[in-house]
């Protein structure tokens, strides 16, 4: 039988004893939990980027992995603590958005539900006022992994809170706008344009007024700024080595377009 | 039976390749070791902050956990490597104050006893003169985590080395004076008042120049500077989406006063 | 039966869902492995750098091991992903150089071989363009670790690329000649002078204009700039509480040279 996989995902940094305290918690709990690190580095209180980064991770993992996904800057407020179930995995985080993109990811799936953990027989006792990755979350997915059904943590949750995942736009001429949804640690930049969203024949990728010609098929075809589909399936830009994101000095939020080759303006500059 | 579970504190760092040959050391002792991070990223040499932020962490973990602790900057001189045995975990670090924290939680617990790794038998061979942690503390954690009795590593020693731990005051007028003792990758700034240190009604807290009205039930609570009890049970001071570190430019020796809420001087800048 | 284990080491940093995704595909395959990681903030696309960890930390890892070292600036160009067998443990990498310090430290063993990871019943399919470590190390590693045999994957390779390691140089007279290979996070200076290389007798080691007197034997042992056998054998420039790199302004290609005492030129500065 699978042993029981426990990934986290959070803000904590790894430099504090907060993470090693969720998994002293998980383990105390569950002893046989494999615990495995998304990553602790998001930018503190950044559930957008924990949103984004979890996504790139949790598919990639087996059949019945406990994603605890924790940037929670309402800890303490009345924000609910939840576990969304898949059909395929759980997700076990604040109701706050931290979810959006793993939602978005699964849109349509009819196996979706949420619970609220409301049950304190799954909580720590007491639980403090600004540590529920310790006290709330952990705890939950610990007992989750220990086959606690989901209705045992509380009453069903009709809809979660999500925030709104930006999407490319298609101009009537056949370009393609849009936009920088997150940077890596390379400084490639990451777009919300998907592979099969780009329009066919030769294209043109203007972002911070260069201009990148076609798509590369690996980071050393070119020097300079490039464009290629990344790992994720996304329009990348990057700078062979080095960092697009420190060349260009952008980062999320900026504007990416694509022209069809024959109706891109000639006169700007090219990369 | 529980798997033998052995945590890591040290200030290795997490861009060398120190923290792998540790854990390769104790895999190739006891294959079956679960072996967990507290963190690698105390400041270099600094013993006070490894020995608050393990025992931040330590008391969460299952009995019989095995906890390193290695911030070391007398490697290879006459400081004794040793274990604590506190009758419900174990402690294997350099006998440097390391863990003053840990005992002072413990204070009064007649279960502590105290062992010199002074049996070449469980130690590397040869063993280094600069990475006691690979060559001597990961060796004797593996060797204790398959059941070598305490006795076996050396001799028992009556006492450890231990730093003073700062304590808050109580003045006559009932005020407390503590000071801040830690302060964490949030930017938030741990004191060394107690929740059950806290004078009763209502109370000012008082830190750089700022004061504070009240205790906070979550970050959330209003903008601006914050008191709350975090996850320790200590005074925190904090920053509603923020760094009160730097947002106050302040961190570790700095005073923070509780006066109650009537007898503060009321022309102070309140925040 | 050992339980398969796999090491990681790579330039992905831990902010992204990159390592992450890498587990989740090994779980994927092969739910027994254990999973350490070595480090994964080698400096973007510095093989050299991930060559010299990797090396710092392999041998310390039972038998049978399988290495994943991933620093990888030419994925999706004609590159060759890698198994090497050592007839200890295994190593899976791209064919870029990044094994150079191991296959140098293993210099004669006879049992080295190696084979490409061509056939794509062991990769993930698709495969991306940009993240092989997901999509072919990661999958090889985990099928590896399942047994299956090394001929499987493709075709044997006679030989690997490898990068010249910068040795010591002996003059006629006795004195040594030898570079800083690697700056760690303590910042002390790594060179590529090992301990047999060392001239006997009283030694005078001479660095970024810096003269330094003999051998210590712990870092405490003197103030100031200090020489010192370190943990991999290899003479080590240190500072006693701080980093000698910082306070020499000095890293990888700095000259060190070794005199035996009495011809020391002793109009130089000391330290």
């Amino acid at each position: 039988m699978m042993k029981p996989l426990i990934t986290l995902t959070t803000d904590f940094g790894q430099s504090d004893g907060y993470v090693a305290a969720m998994k002293g918690v998980i383990l105390s709990i569950n002893p046989e939990a494999i615990i495995v690190d998304i990553t602790h580095n998001i930018t503190p209180q950044n559930i957008v980027q924990a949103a984004f980064v979890l996504n790139t991770a949790a598919f990639f993992f087996p059949e019945g992995t406990i994603h605890v996904a924790v940037a929670d800057p309402g800890v303490g407020t009345a924000r609910k603590p939840i576990i969304l179930s898949t059909g395929r995995e759980y997700f076990v985080a604040p109701d706050n958005g931290i979810l959006s993109y793993v939602i978005n990811e699964l849109q349509g799936k009819p196996e979706l539900k949420s619970y609220v953990i409301e049950n304190p027989e799954y909580w720590r006792n007491p639980v403090s006022r600004t540590f529920h990755g310790r006290d709330i979350f952990a705890p939950a997915a610990a007992y989750l992994s220990r086959g606690v059904p989901l209705e045992n943590f509380g009453k069903p949750l009709l809809s979660l809170n999500t925030f709104t995942i930006p999407q490319p736009r298609r101009n009537p001429d056949g370009s393609i706008a849009g936009e920088i949804i997150y940077s890596d640690a390379f400084g490639n930049l990451i777009s919300n344009i998907k592979e099969n969203d780009m329009p066919g024949g030769e294209i043109m990728i203007e972002i911070a007024g260069k201009m990148i010609k076609g798509l590369s098929l690996s980071y050393e075809e070119k020097t300079g700024l490039l464009a290629i589909i990344g790992s994720s399936g996304r329009l990348e830009i990057a700078l062979r080595k080095g960092s697009a994101a420190d060349y260009l000095g952008v980062g999320e939020g900026t504007e990416v377009k694509i022209d069809t080759y024959n109706t891109t303006n000639t006169t700007k500059k090219y990369q």
